[in-house]
């Protein structure tokens, strides 16, 4: 951190998060709010059963293709054996509740950052509810999905938890999970 | 897969799911309810900026707490550069199309399954759209995440991409995004 002072003496980071950068971006999206436009992609393959992989690597962004991951993530989605899959990786509603956790602490510690307001530490607890029968298809009132999803966040700050939750609800997946987002769903065979 | 063929002479297998495990919860379910509540859980801990990770590991479904998980599956999420992180994990955006793919894909493969319907491969394209102002708080017209997903999938069947479709579509995660789910957000500071 002292090395970074001396070479960029005018950065400022507060929650790990370069905040000069942060309001740099803030003022370029304000004068060209096509740099705002991104695009997120994921490729899947199914391996068997329950089992498939997902390879993250390239996604557009600020007028750009990002080109600086040399590898890609690969994320290995399977079910445990009481839902008939060998449990080779978490299962796809367990990965939903990672990404709500992840997504809720990042815009968390990002706004934060943004007003000046230390953290210094988050952990939070998810739990969300499902009931199997919509996926079994044995009844229309029951929805596939979780009908209920609850996140307790655990956060040691100086700011009040009414404030801390304002800046959390600015988090996308939070807003993905709880509005409906229109899915564009494709098939091809061959 | 001969041995198990040997000691359950019964059990039927297509697109890698035990079909006759399948029925057997399904005609349970029928008769009692009650096992088809499931409760899934994450736990997140923040390391620094963008960095995070979640633990998964334990889950409630059938009755049970499950004890078959003796590790849990660690997940970082993070985001490149270009949004200020590290790049030490996909981003949470980019782990929402991670489940959907994920999900789409085994729920296809699992219904396919239980009609007998064969599938010998599933690959899928995922993309999702999302405009950095909403995060930002520089619109409030403009949503803070994805404002259009398009899932392409290529399957290897002899089924029709209609029916393939709705196999699909009976999905917990499709359910999830494209549907709103009640998100019960609690913030406690120490």
């Amino acid at each position: 951190m002292s090395t970074q002072t001396v070479t960029q003496p005018t950065t400022k980071t507060v929650n790990g998060v370069n905040v000069t950068a942060l309001f740099e971006t803030i003022d370029a999206v304000k004068k060209d709010q096509e740099l705002a436009a991104f695009q997120f992609r994921s490729n899947n393959h199914w391996i068997d059963g329950g089992h498939n992989r997902s390879t993250i690597q390239s996604f557009y962004g600020c007028r750009n293709e990002d080109s600086t991951r040399s590898e890609p993530f690969m994320l290995d989605a399977d079910e445990p054996p009481i839902l008939l899959g060998q449990d080779k990786g978490a299962n796809p509603v367990e990965f939903i509740l990672h990404a709500l956790a992840a997504c809720l602490t990042t815009t968390m510690v990002y706004h934060a950052a943004s007003r000046g307001i230390e953290i210094e530490a988050v952990d939070s607890a998810l739990e969300g509810d499902l009931d199997l029968r919509g996926f079994l298809g044995l009844s229309d009132e029951v929805r596939k999905g979780y009908h209920d999803i609850r996140v307790k966040m655990r956060v040691k700050s100086g700011a009040t938890p009414a404030v801390l939750k304002e800046l959390a609800q600015f988090s996308p997946v939070f807003d993905v999970v709880s509005r409906s987002v229109p899915v564009k769903l494709e098939i091809e065979t061959y």
